[in-house]
């Protein structure tokens, strides 16, 4: 079958940027093959240090060593302009695999010159609603495209059934979401007698939450993602204006270091025992909820009683779960459910938006950008 | 923003075909401005007439009363005619939204003509592997393209989240889901003590079973969607292959009508108790459940007891579940559930067909087929 080749700037060989560049090098073949299409990485770039290549693509299962190697200092702007040698008829992806600020900040420049950008960074979705528009502004003509399925459930088909609901003229109503595998984790486990202090620590120490728990209890990756889906259904609304509830308590806030937090964390232990303890008395189960309510452009992140027999009660491991309720799915909500973090399913969340771009390129030899 | 139009041929104005019609009249204006699609339904055609124009849309509005009025004697020879003087640069599509075995027939011939195909009607997908076989092989140069989202799962994400999971190089392990709307209702209902019998006389008075209700309970229609589940796995598998307990008692099979059949269907009842006590004694209930095994390359599709902690025991109304395992969604699996029938979200599933297929044909003014 005939191919058609995308050229890919790959920024942040970080957890998920590394297993996106496995799974692109493992899938080459029958993405050729059965899909006609080929990836070429021609640019991998790091915080420190960046690797080119101007028409042969880079051998990924050498990609690292070459890196530290022949890697000249980082630089977006030549790095970039790199890939504007490319070819007519071949296209040009950034994928940003950062958590940087910085990174987001170009999407807006290579939209306008007719790169595609695809990203798990939630930096510029739930950025400044300015930001955001002006980029979102430069897809309008159809000549380069944004996907960001991975910031909201990772692999998990979120944002894409969003917007098909939303293309084929479905009105959402409402969305609800466990989006925090962490949080989904701590609280699928904490039942009444238990020591949330205990459960945080002992998280922390297997590796399931960030290396300061506040970065996961905060809830603002919750409320990052809340505004992404917000947004989708056109509800307008800035970071701030998510109504957050932080698990952090107040005055662990400042704490100087995560040891410290964890230290302190049990002077707040009975806090928690009695929402539990309510909960349960009224047969319930705590969750960490985000909802956004489209009609009244709300959005709020809190710890919600949930009853036994809501399918957000039956959560288990660190899955995520997000329910659509709209004018079609009205009495029973469209529901995902599934782990919703980690490098493998979040790089292959990535690597669904980079085969589903290469498809909307048309068909191979049709000359599309 | 610039514009691309996909011609539409719609055989099967029925409750989906009329559902869909309604919804592309009423987003085409949305479809235009913000994703640049220009749907142009160009025939309409019915077991027993046929509409046709040839440049301009048919009014959507008007269609049922121009169809009765200067409809002509259906002919699908001159209706796929009728869409070859199509102008280059605009593309066509196929929609079948019968049950029809005849028009599946003609997919071959119209894919090899550069024709696209979207349909919800299993009979394809769910034949003759030779037929299926014969009919992909005209999409593997990429100038044609089919899509049936909505023959599983009708307006669920099922079928292009799975393929999604393979195209990234995911290996799918086991596919489980419950794919009958009717079956999942009267097992979500049916408990210890009530009369199977009564169960089904009822849904059937409330319109939620088909006419004759065996045809729900011979399984045959979720038998023949685990057949193009398996089949998207690379499972070579054919209808017959596929083990399946029908609920319909031998004894019954052969019963005149559907009326005679539920008259009968009492004596049966024991049977059907005795099963549902037996699972509620090991705190289980029963579940109709499809299951493809694809290292094993095995379907079956029986009445099982689930544990009451099982997201298939959490079902409730008629709603569908799927649940993916697969070498990255190992653990815990990928799950979707909802509504998986019904003239409007069936016709969604269809629409977002439409879209990803005009998605497809790469930016407006590319050229693409
Ligand atoms: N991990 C998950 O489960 C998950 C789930 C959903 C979404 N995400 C998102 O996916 C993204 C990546 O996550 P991760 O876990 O892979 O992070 P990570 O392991 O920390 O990797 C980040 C990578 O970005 C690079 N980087 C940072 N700033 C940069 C800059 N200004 N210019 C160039 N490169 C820069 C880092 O380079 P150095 O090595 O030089 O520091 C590193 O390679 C984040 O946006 C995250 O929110 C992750
Ligand atoms: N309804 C659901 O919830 C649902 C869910 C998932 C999938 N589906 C699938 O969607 C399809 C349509 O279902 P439906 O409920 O809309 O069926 P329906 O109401 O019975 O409509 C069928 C339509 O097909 C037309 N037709 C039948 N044979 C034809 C032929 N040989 N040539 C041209 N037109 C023909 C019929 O025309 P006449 O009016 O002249 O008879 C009618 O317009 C089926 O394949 C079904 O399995 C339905």
């Amino acid at each position: 079958m005939a191919a058609r080749r995308l050229n890919i700037g790959l920024i942040g060989p970080g957890l998920v940027g590394k297993a996106l560049l496995t799974q692109i090098s493992q899938q080459a073949d029958a993405l050729r093959s059965e899909h006609g299409i080929v990836l070429c990485v021609l640019g991998i770039a790091n915080s420190r240090a960046m690797l080119l290549q101007k028409m042969l693509p880079i051998d990924l299962s050498t990609w690292q060593e070459e890196l530290s190697s022949r890697g000249t200092p980082v630089d977006l702007y030549s790095f970039a302009q790199n890939f504007q040698r490319t070819k007519p008829g071949q296209a040009v992806c950034m994928v940003d695999c950062t958590a940087s600020q910085a990174v987001p900040a170009l999407y807006k420049r290579w939209l306008a010159q007719g790169f595609h950008v695809v990203t798990p960074n939630k930096r510029l979705g739930s950025g400044p609603l300015a930001d955001f528009r002006a980029a979102m502004a430069e897809t309008r003509s159809g000549r380069s495209m944004f996907f960001g399925e991975a910031t909201v459930g990772a692999g998990l088909p979120v944002l894409s059934t969003l917007q098909t609901l939303l293309a084929t003229g479905d009105r959402v109503q409402r969305i609800e979401g466990v989006l925090s595998g962490t949080l989904s984790y701590l609280f699928n486990v904490f039942t009444p007698g238990q020591r949330f202090s205990e459960l945080v620590a002992d998280a922390r120490r297997r590796g399931f939450t960030e290396p300061d728990p506040r970065d996961d209890l905060s809830g603002m990756d919750v409320a990052r993602k809340a505004v992404i889906l917000a947004r989708q259904c056109g509800v307008e609304v800035e970071l701030v204006d998510v109504e957050l509830e932080s698990l952090v308590p107040s005055p662990l806030r400042g704490a100087a270091s995560a040891d410290e937090f964890l230290e302190r964390l049990p002077e707040f232990d009975a806090g928690f025992e009695e929402r539990v303890q309510d909960a349960a008395a009224k047969g319930c189960v705590l969750r960490y909820v985000a909802a956004i309510d489209v009609a009244a452009g709300a959005c709020t992140v809190s710890l919600q009683a949930v009853p036994g027999s809501h399918a957000f009660a039956q959560l288990s491991s660190s899955d995520n779960i997000i329910a659509f309720t709209t004018a079609r799915y009205h009495q029973q909500p469209l529901v995902i459910r599934g782990p919703g973090a980690g490098a493998e399913v979040t790089a292959a969340g990535v690597f669904g938006d980079v085969v589903q771009l290469a498809r909307c390129l048309g068909p191979p030899g049709s000359g599309g950008m």
